[in-house]
Order: C-alpha cells, then sequence, then structure tokens
C-alpha cells in the first residue's frame, strides 16, 4: 500500500453510527412534545426510503437534489405513520438536521487522527458538504477536506464520485484508497482501480443488519475498525 | 457579527506568503543544478503572468483550465527568460508544485486555528482543490473543508464562487464572511452580500507592492492580522 497518498471514507455506517445516534437524539428531543412518536421505527423507515430516493436521481426520474432535501421528504411523507402527524416546519428542519449530528463509533476519531499524520484523509460521502462539515465539526472528524459526491452531482456507486474524487486530489485511482464497512462501496470502487479497504460495523442496522458482517471479496486491506486500520498501514 | 457562521479566506498573500516561500524554496532547490536562474525575477513574472492567465478562462477565450495548469503554462513561457532555458519536465513539475508548498505568514496558524473553534474556516482561492490540501497539509493549516473556486469553474472575482461556497455550506451569504489582504475581493463579495474582514499583508509583494496597505472601504472587520481577527471576533 505504499502508493497510497489519500483515503476517502464512507460515512454513514462506517464512520458514524447513523441508527444509533439518530434514535437517541430524537427520542431525547421529543420526548416531552411526542410522547406517541415511534422514533426506531422512523429512524429505520427513513433509512430504508435513503437508497430509493438516490435510485431515482441516479436513473434521472428526478433532477439533482441533494441528500438534505431528499431526506426532508422522505421525512414529511414517514412521519404520520409513526406518531408524528402534524411537525411544524421547524421540527421538521430540526429531525432532518439530526444526520449532521451523528455521533462516530467509537475508535473513528482516534484512527483518522492517526491516518491524518499519513495519509489525505476525506469523506467521499453521499451526504451534503454541509451535512458532513457540521458532523465533522460536531462529531471532532480530522478531515483533510471535505469530499461529497454533491460536488459531482452524482450519487455513489456512481463511477464520476470515485473518479470525480482522485481527480479533485490529482491522484492516479490507484494513489487512493476507499475504506468503508460496505462491500458494494469497495466492489465500485475497485473497479475503477482504487485501492480497498473494509472494516465490518455489525450493529450499524440493530437487529435488522443483513449483510456486510464480512468482506465478501479480497480487499487490499481488511481490519477490524478504523483505529486498527491506522495500524495496518503503518501511520499508529 | 454574530449571525456569522463561516469564514471564507483568500489564501495566496493573505494566509501564505506566497513570494518569500517559493523565492526561498526555489533558490535552495536550484542553487546547484541552476545557478545562473534569477529565482526572484521568475517568481515575480511569474505572479504577474496569473492575473491574465485567469482573465483569459474568466472571459471565456479558454475552457475551464486550473490554476496548477494556468501556471505551468506560464512558468514554460517564462523560465527561458530568467536563466532557465532547458528545463525538464521533471523540474517544471516541481518548480510549479512550489505553490503547494508555500509557508504561512507567522500569525496564520494560530490565527485560524483559534477561529476554527468559533466558526466554519475554509479557503475560497482560486488555487486547485489538489493544491490547497497539500498545501493546508505541510502548511498546517487546520481547514474545517477545502472550498476552491475549481469546484464553481469560475475564478474569483465571479459570483458563481461566493455564492456557490455559501450554498455548499447552506449559508445565507449574510450568515458567510469573507477574510482577505485584497480590497478587490471584499468589494466582490460584500456586493452580494457576505460579510468582510480585512486585515494588509504589507509585505506580499516585497518591493513592488503597489496597493492593498490599507483598507480602502469600511469593511465589518478591519484587523491587523488573522491572530487579531480571531480576538475581534471573540474567538482568542
Amino acid at each position: 500500500m505504499s502508493g497510497v497518498k489519500a483515503i476517502l471514507f464512507d460515512v454513514f455506517g462506517s464512520v458514524v453510527d447513523w441508527r444509533g445516534s439518530l434514535i437517541a437524539d430524537l427520542s431525547a428531543w421529543g420526548a416531552n412534545a411526542h410522547p406517541d412518536a415511534d422514533w426506531t421505527g422512523l429512524v429505520d423507515a427513513w433509512r430504508g426510503a435513503y437508497a430509493p430516493a438516490m435510485n431515482r436521481v441516479r436513473r434521472g426520474e428526478i433532477p439533482w437534489t441533494n441528500l438534505d432535501d431528499l431526506q426532508r421528504a422522505s421525512l414529511r411523507e414517514l412521519a404520520p405513520k409513526f406518531g408524528l402527524p402534524a411537525l411544524r416546519a421547524d421540527e421538521i428542519e430540526h429531525i432532518n438536521r439530526g444526520w449532521h449530528r451523528l455521533k462516530p463509533w467509537p475508535d473513528s476519531v482516534a484512527g483518522l487522527t492517526r491516518l491524518k499524520t499519513r495519509f489525505i484523509i476525506s469523506p467521499l460521502s453521499n451526504g451534503n458538504v454541509s451535512l458532513l462539515v457540521n458532523m465533522a465539526k460536531s462529531a471532532g472528524l480530522p478531515w483533510d477536506l471535505v469530499c461529497a459526491t454533491e460536488l459531482f452531482q452524482h450519487y455513489k456507486p456512481d463511477p464520476e464520485t470515485y473518479l470525480g474524487a482522485a481527480k479533485l486530489l490529482d491522484l492516479a485511482p490507484g494513489e487512493v484508497m476507499m475504506a468503508a464497512a460496505h462491500n458494494y462501496d469497495l466492489h465500485a470502487a475497485r473497479a475503477l482501480g482504487l485501492k480497498t479497504a473494509f472494516f465490518a460495523r455489525p450493529t450499524e442496522y440493530g437487529p435488522h443488519q443483513k449483510q456486510d458482517f464480512v468482506a465478501d471479496s479480497d480487499w487490499d486491506v481488511i481490519a477490524s475498525d478504523i483505529a486498527d486500520l491506522a495500524v495496518r498501514l503503518g501511520a499508529a
């Protein structure tokens, strides 16, 4: 891996615990005002609407729409089904901004901090720039830059995202490593010549996790988490 | 200034000392191999070619070309006039990458580090993303994100740059402050509703400095340098 100069991280699920964070954040926030809400149900259904919404953009059925806007539309549709029949606009906004407040997995900040001493580190996330910047500020993620697929007006796994990030960094694909807890992301990156690193996040979906318990290919690095990735890449 | 959430910094001359850095870097590097080179003359002429090259892009005379590529073309044209008649391709590349190795002014890192505790801080520079990322790594500039005008395929002072940065951050123009040692940059930013901060860098052009010794308007903040800007914004 001596030729790798930059590591791009998937964020939702790989660096931050979206499910645990959102359930805790929204349950605490809504305890008094919305005692009948089913926050766990809402969060799981909301995450379920995420890929279909992005795929509508990827298939060209709707024009480019960033993740905050996709998620807001999904939230408006789902909230009434989970005990939230009449949210005000400012409440919708606060809930939607929950994605900006996600908490890192316990190893993420320490691992990224070590990797930053040897590599350029950046997200390559379907989250929009403002979401990723606000998250980095609140979670202490020490990115060197914030690369969102929004910059390319394409969502992962479209090739424009991986190749666009490499081009912005003026690096060949083989000088860039994609790091993720999701095998699909690494398959797309490898097909374009990027290096790949996998670490499992087996509790990402809580009791609903169905995949990504283990690496499904011989990725360049298979680590137990981001701190272990730093060790394996000689940055610890 | 209580509504300001992000501060965008001009970089060349405002955060880093391009002239002093390039002259020292290239003189040391070329001492043996190119004893007849006039590095000071080259650096001043090179900087002189910078605005005309960007203006050709801004007027649409040539398609979008990033700063590394514009500077490489200028360097090839100018080098023979300054005692460098036959540079190899790898030497051209090393010299051109001098812009990635620029050193900060003495107050820059401390000032930015303080400002980062209260604000989102980013460059808004005509330097390309890879240049700004490499510079930040070598100079220790603690940006929250790296906003290059390359992202908008427009050079400052085109409005697309200032408004594009605000849009990526999901902020209103009035929630964003442009900070620069160049009055022209602040005039452009203010016209679009951004807040403005000026600090002079009176030695930026060495003996050739002709302007920007003082603020030429009532900018929202007028500071002595970036460390002083942090004090004035309550982030010290």
